[in-house]
């Protein structure tokens, strides 16, 4: 008697936290980026290999996500966290003088590098894609947008590890489709948070990274 | 045969550490106000029942505190830790753009609590005392220090914790000692930071709740 | 023959120009203060002496008033004004960066003063009244708001100008009225802007004082 | 007999007032930008044709030129104005709250030109040059620095007036000096006030355009 066995490897999917503010929040619903990255997982028949988890929690700052780095991460097992935050640092120094001081932007997103590494997940960061469209660099925020994009930057050089520059992505999608320098309308509502064509924009290029990561 | 015994039981120290920022980074110089509860505990011949340590870093709000507890405060085995923060909290609000929202401000200190606690160390609070001494409350940051100063004492009330308050205390000299409503030079060089007097006011009201500390 | 004669002296009625902001703009609706006064001035019989116009514009700060003397007040002619400035001056600070310094409101408000002086206009200061109801001193702009009153009212007793202590007014009545310490509710909608209650509140105190001006 | 006459014509000097703030009144100094538009003119011989007075206050923002163009401008009887403004009106927004919003730095300024038109004084306006000299568009600043030189290229354009972009200018010559992206140092002592090669490239600017000017 022969007996034909097909291995199933149960292959546990790697699971991936998206860790920001309200642009994440936004984005675990229907049309939100992280639902588009999901769906082009299933198009390219990968569903059983990723599991995606939203974690944005709106005006979030990176100090925020340092406190509930315990509860909304770590308390989840994630093997890869996304990392989306500056928006709020930035723009609340001068909406309401609580933003967030370049150096300790720093130190605290260090901090939260370290604490993943300590538990060997993998970590993909994001430059904050924009608090205004204008391709001139007369949005309000830009300095602040550039220098904690260059920040960011910096510590994803410094430790190795994947980025996804929205920053870049966004304005040079603008310099393609914005020619009239309109602050807001081609991939956001309201200057900051995503329209549709924001969201697939940011959901291509974090599926591209998410793909490759290692 | 008789054999006489003296016993020394050798008491270990309760360690103390103050943690704030600038004013406690002073308050560990000569002349500064941890100096002068250290003076007055020995003064009172309970030198060998307390050690005092500063853990005060300039610039340093409430997050900062949360973000440095494991290394400046935990690793140090403290019996006992005093909160002394919230004057860049507010500060930094109209200074840089940078100070820490109201909401934030009791998340952040009660998740320190919440760590101290959790190593049954003994905490006492304290209100920030001044950013400006005028006693008409025309200082220009007398709202949000009144109200962050409330915030600690309900913070103090529904953790059962002893409270320094600092605020009280200075406004009390101040309405008795400052009759030309001048903003600075009673018990403040600067406005915030401390002289002789000042540091002599703090180690005086702290010293007393030390003591009754059980 | 006989001729009779009744003389009517066709007496001017005095003109008074409301100066301020959107506090002022609403106080000219039904319900507003100015209406208010109108109503008041009508009761008590004297709706030949006086004339009531509003020239309150939303978001306008003591320079916005200097800016627009010309054309909403000079240009009118009127016989009093009476300026209500200062909520913007120091609430956009916080909201948007754009306040206005303590110094450079005093001079502006100077240089008002000074140009209707110049025409023999009787000038009536106010306090502002609030930003925020709670009694404690702890609505975030409350340090400001007495600085700005106490300038006021410096201004007022070195140019020898009658003041309506709005501030003052509004103060004692919730110490009366504010038994819960709300920031809302009793004389404002929303810390700011007046209710009926408020309406009233303003508009007996300015017909107090504009019926006592010589 | 035969008379030779010598004709004289005592022509009056062209009378220019360069208004402005702490630049400006830096520029008054020796080797400041005044001082150096003065020694350009004698060199090539025109001295006798101009005269250059300057009128800059530290901390000055549209609305303080406005205020004192009366005493400091108009009482002067000058032929011509050079607009040289708009750092701190962004400046203070971050450092102190009380910066310029820009639909009333757009007014402000208007009304400046108003006055000086209505008295026939030739105009000449600049663009505000720095605040920080890095390349990338990541000073803090930059955003409302690109929008607020926008807005006074706009004026300029829509009054006919000529136009000192002094903005472009620093930005050209740094891209071309400032390999290292340095946020001072090259044209400015710290990242505003103008060194001597920011004073000498300010003076060849507008040197060029007053020469122009009809």
């Amino acid at each position: 008697m022969i007996i034909m066995m097909t291995a199933f490897v149960s292959q546990k999917k790697t699971r991936i936290i998206f860790f920001g503010d309200s642009i994440t929040q936004a984005g675990a619903n229907a049309g939100g980026y992280i639902k588009r990255v999901d769906s082009m997982c299933t198009a390219e028949g990968m569903a059983d290999k990723y599991e995606f988890i939203g974690a944005g929690i709106g005006g979030n700052k990176v100090y925020d996500l340092y406190l509930r780095m315990e509860s909304d991460v770590l308390a989840k097992e994630p093997d890869m966290v996304i990392i989306y935050i500056g928006v709020n640092d930035v723009w609340h120094k001068s909406s309401s003088g609580t933003g967030t001081d370049a150096d300790k932007f720093e130190r605290f997103y260090q901090a939260i590098i370290d604490r993943l590494k300590a538990k060997n997940i993998k970590i993909i960061l994001c430059t904050p894609a924009a608090i205004g469209e204008k391709t001139d660099f007369s949005n309000p925020q830009d300095g602040d947008m550039n220098e904690y994009s260059n920040i960011i930057r910096r510590i994803a050089k410094k430790n190795e590890l994947a980025l996804v520059d929205l920053r870049k992505a966004f304005l040079d999608h603008n310099l393609r489709n914005n020619p009239d320098n309109k602050d807001r309308g081609i991939l956001t509502t309201d200057r900051v948070h995503l329209n549709a064509k924001g969201n697939q924009l940011v959901a291509e290029e974090m599926w591209k990274v998410i793909k490759q990561a290692k």
